[in-house]
């Protein structure tokens, strides 16, 4: 059988220009001993994409080589199988990669819990959810009452950690690109502000927002908002430092800010990705699950149509023209 | 009996200028109950001054007021007590000020260990001792093995990291201001290297000397000698922010890394001050003394002659001038 998939063969430079991809037909093989044949269903676009494309050898997670399929997370259905631990029915997710079919042994894929569609494990179990629950939960260490700041809160990553926030029994502050996802946050996800990081009155706002100032500080942006946070930090506050996405697209990262107010509050700036904490999966999982459950974790999907519009899709994530957890259904 | 002692009375700008300080004669009290008379033999000078002066209310520490005597820790003998546990003769290290007596309950000071000099003391077990181990080993959780890269090196904090460092398997380099700092800190401390900040050739010399990258960073300075180890840190690396002397002379404070790199190499920047931790002291002070007696802690003072000379000298620590540890023999 025939099937399409999308190899990298360029390291784009700035922007992700469409010429970087190539796309290819291939024929699904005779499965070996132990491999699976899975028709994947729905793929992930997140802006990890960008470094993981990047020329960067020297990062936390080996790059994409060139002439290789494109790695991205998703979702797909096990339609034949030479492998015991993958059944064929099955639900799995994990890193299948740009195409409309993985074949392999199935390493590193995990089998989904039943009852969720897979938009629901794609927006609330997937990368931005383990994310944002080793972030804000593991490395934040919330406590009731604190009052919390996310960065780029209507993405896939920010929107979770303030409802994480939320029903932790955080006060929550978030910052996204237009009043529509303000209006979003604060009326359907249960945000105590959300502010328009485009306003002119960032300063008044942000201050008028967090008057007894923030515990902890969420980044997925960098930018202007990240210097106003800074200074409004609480002493012992925990900033966990998850993206910079207004720095992904540009040749010349901005400066951050100086380390004068990190020994005067006593400061713990800390920055992870997620491949360092795999071995948390499972406990993960049931914890997001819990809270999905419990109706704490609402979602909001941008969904593409066909694997080729993710090479002009990928881009809605750094313009921020994206309105919710990107994805593409195949 | 009559006793000099000096006053805070301005607030400083930039620079400590000696119009902020104002000498007073005061007279010995009749002892209250409960306290006692210490003779203070050895004042320690220390950048940390600067910020106990200054305009910010909101810092770690309660700034010294207008009209109190200026805050320091030191060495003294007691010299008349009504306090059972401050019996005459013994030695006291803690908080006694710019006073030739400390007149008070005792509250905050500290018998100290025998056989130890006063230098000994306020070079090895005062606060720059404190801050040195609880900087390195309680938060930067070093492994033999690892790199550590020290900023203000011959400090009174620095020269301490690093000889704990090399105390505990690590390789250690360290930035100084001068040729005859960084002599020192190789051919009597054990540095592996010894860098003059004031180099030309900073960046390939830092290169050079971590060839395989930081591992744990001790930043005493900012400056220019941040931004190149700052890109040099190896993943999961440890940046411990104790002081950033460059900028507190100055109004408006350099800019700071970016933090890309906090991600792709997953560091954790923690600052910390001495307040939060004295509850940790006697562990601090046992393991000090331990270092010290196996010959593995030396030292250099700069000493001062005379309760006044603190008013000029102090400003020895910005220029860095003092060729040792700062103290004044009273």
């Amino acid at each position: 059988m025939q099937y399409k998939a999308i190899k990298l063969v360029k390291r784009p430079g700035t922007q992700i220009t469409p010429d970087v991809f190539e796309t290819v037909m291939l024929e699904t093989p005779e499965l070996a001993a132990d491999e699976i044949l899975v028709r994947q269903t729905h793929m992930s676009l997140d802006p990890a994409m960008k470094g993981w494309m990047s020329r960067d050898k020297d990062s936390y997670i080996p790059r994409v080589e060139l002439g290789a399929i494109m790695r991205s997370s998703g979702v797909g259905e096990i339609v034949e199988s030479r492998n015991d631990d993958y059944p064929v029915g099955a639900m799995v997710g994990g890193l299948l990669g740009w195409t409309e079919y993985y074949v392999g042994n199935g390493k590193g894929l995990r089998i989904l819990p039943p009852g969720l569609s897979p938009e629901e494990v794609l927006c609330v179990l997937a990368l931005p959810g383990l994310t944002a629950y080793q972030g804000l939960v593991e490395i934040g260490k919330p406590k009731t009452g604190e009052t919390l700041f996310v960065s780029g809160a209507a993405g896939s990553v920010g929107a979770i950690v303030g409802q994480i926030g939320k029903a932790e029994g955080l006060r929550v502050i978030g910052t996204a690109g237009s009043d529509d996802k303000c209006r979003w946050l604060e009326d359907e996800l249960g945000f105590d502000k959300a502010i328009n990081y485009k306003s002119d009155n960032l300063v008044e706002q942000i201050t008028e927002a967090a008057p007894d100032g923030v515990d902890i500080y969420f980044e997925n942006t960098g930018g202007p908002v990240q210097h106003v946070v800074f200074w409004r930090m609480n002493a012992h506050g925990r900033i966990i430092v998850c993206g910079m996405i207004a720095d992904y697209n540009t040749d010349q990262p901005g400066p951050g800010p100086n380390w004068l107010n990190v020994i005067r509050k006593r400061l713990t700036i800390q920055g992870f990705t997620m491949p360092d904490h795999w071995d948390n999966i499972p406990k993960m999982t049931e914890a997001l699950v819990a809270y999905y459950k419990a109706g704490q974790i609402k979602y909001r999907a941008h969904t593409l149509q066909g694997l080729e519009s993710a090479i002009e899709g990928i881009n809605l994530l750094f313009t921020g023209a994206n309105t919710g957890k990107l994805m593409v259904e195949l």
